[in-house]
C-alpha cells in the first residue's frame, strides 16, 4: 500500500520504535526507515519531536507524530486494512486500558525487579509477579490479547514478549519464568509470527547491546 | 440524551472523575452518580476496577471501564453528539499526544514543585516552567486546546486549570503564576464556561481538604 510519503525515525533495538514499524508492517504500509544514533540526534528529529527528542517519530505527508500508542492509533484510523484495534467501542477501551497497563504499571516494575538497586528489587518483583498474574488473566482461553490476530495490546507488549527476555539475558536474572505458562505460549506465537520474527532485532545482538548499556549505567551511577 | 443505564463512580475533589463527570455533561449523558469513601471503597468499586481499585469507573449497560482518559475515549465513541475529540486523524494524534505530557510530564513535576523533598523542589520549578512554557505555545492564538471549544485536552487539562490553583493554596506556594498569561487567560475562559463553572468542586472546601491530606502525608513520611 502506498505510504504516501512516510518516514519513521527509529533505533535498531528500541522495543518502542520496533512498535511502530510492526504495525506499519502488518498493515502493509510502505515506509523510508531512518536509523538514528542516539548520542548525536539528528536534527530532523530534534525538529519533529522538540518536546521528548526521542524516537520514534512517523512523518507522513510532512507532518511529524510522536509516541509509540499514539502513533499506532494514527496508522490504525489513517490505514483501514487490517485493523489492529477493535471496532467496538468497548473493545477498544479494553485494548487502551491494558496497553496502558502495561506501559504504567508492568515496564516500571520490570525495571525495579532486573535493574532496581538493592532496596527495589523485592519490591518489583512481587509487582511484577503480580501484574503477570492478572495479563495471564486476560490472555486466558485467547491466542493474543487481540483475539484470533495480533493488535494493539500485542504490538505493545512486544517489550514483554521480547525484550525482557533480552534485559534478563543481559543481567541473568529472571523474574518472567516459565511458571507463567499462558504467557510464554503467547510469547511462543507471538515471536514465530512471521512479521514479528523478520523484524526483531537480532538477540544476540540485542544482548550484547544492553548487557552494554547497563553496565554503564551502573558504573555511571 | 438516554445513558441507558449510565453510573460513575467518583470522589468529589478527584481531578480524574470531574474529567469524566465533565465529559458526560458536554455531551448531554444522563448519568447516576456514586460517591465513593476512598478510606472505605465500595464492594462495586472493586469488583469493577479490580486492577487499580481507584475511581472513576463508569459503568455502561453493566460493563465497568477505567483510567479517565480511557473513559473519555470510549465516551466520545459512544456517544456521537458535541465530540469532544477532533475528527482528523493526526488532529486526534496530538490531541492525545499532549493529553499525556499534561498526564506524564506536567503533573510529576507539579508534583516535585509543590509537595516534593528538599532535594526536588528546585528541580520541580524548573521542569514545572518548562512544561508550561511548551503548552503556552501550543495555546497561543487559541480559545482553548480544542480549537474554539472545550475538547479532549481541555477536559485532561482540568488538573492544570483549577486543581493547581487549589493544590498552591492549600500548600501557600506558587509555581504557575501570572507570568503564564496565555494560560491564566485559558484557565479563567476554563472555569467561567458554564458547564465547568456548576461541575466544579467547591474551591474553600476543596483547599480545606488538600490543606489536611498534605498534612497529613507529611506526618506519616
Amino acid at each position: 500500500m502506498a505510504g504516501e510519503g512516510v518516514k519513521l525515525y527509529g533505533f535498531w533495538v528500541s522495543p518502542f520504535s520496533m512498535r511502530v514499524e510492526l504495525a506499519l508492517k502488518i498493515k502493509g504500509v510502505d515506509y523510508e526507515y531512518i536509523e538514528e544514533d542516539l548520542q548525536n540526534k539528528s536534527p530532523e528529529l530534534l525538529q519533529y519531536n522538540p518536546v521528548h527528542k526521542k524516537v520514534p517519530v512517523l512523518v507522513h505527508n510532512g507532518k511529524a507524530i510522536a509516541e509509540s500508542q499514539v502513533i499506532l492509533e494514527y496508522i490504525d484510523e489513517t490505514w483501514k486494512e487490517n485493523p489492529i484495534m477493535p471496532q467496538d467501542p468497548y473493545e477498544r477501551a479494553m485494548a487502551r486500558f491494558w496497553a496502558k497497563f502495561i506501559h504504567e504499571k508492568c515496564v516500571p516494575s520490570f525495571r525495579k525487579a532486573l535493574l532496581g538497586g538493592e532496596t527495589e528489587v523485592e519490591k518489583g518483583i512481587e509487582e511484577t509477579k503480580e501484574n503477570l498474574m492478572i495479563l495471564e488473566k486476560v490472555l486466558e482461553g485467547k491466542s493474543f490479547f487481540g483475539g484470533e490476530r495480533i493488535g494493539f495490546v500485542d504490538i505493545v507488549a512486544n517489550v514483554i514478549a521480547y525484550w525482557v527476555f533480552l534485559y534478563q539475558e543481559a543481567v541473568e536474572k529472571e523474574v518472567l519464568t516459565e511458571e507463567f505458562s499462558v504467557l510464554c505460549n503467547w510469547k511462543d506465537k507471538y515471536v514465530n509470527h512471521s512479521i514479528i520474527k523478520e523484524t526483531l532485532p537480532p538477540k544476540d545482538k540485542s544482548v550484547a547491546y544492553y548487557r552494554a548499556r547497563f553496565a554503564q549505567s551502573k558504573a555511571s551511577s
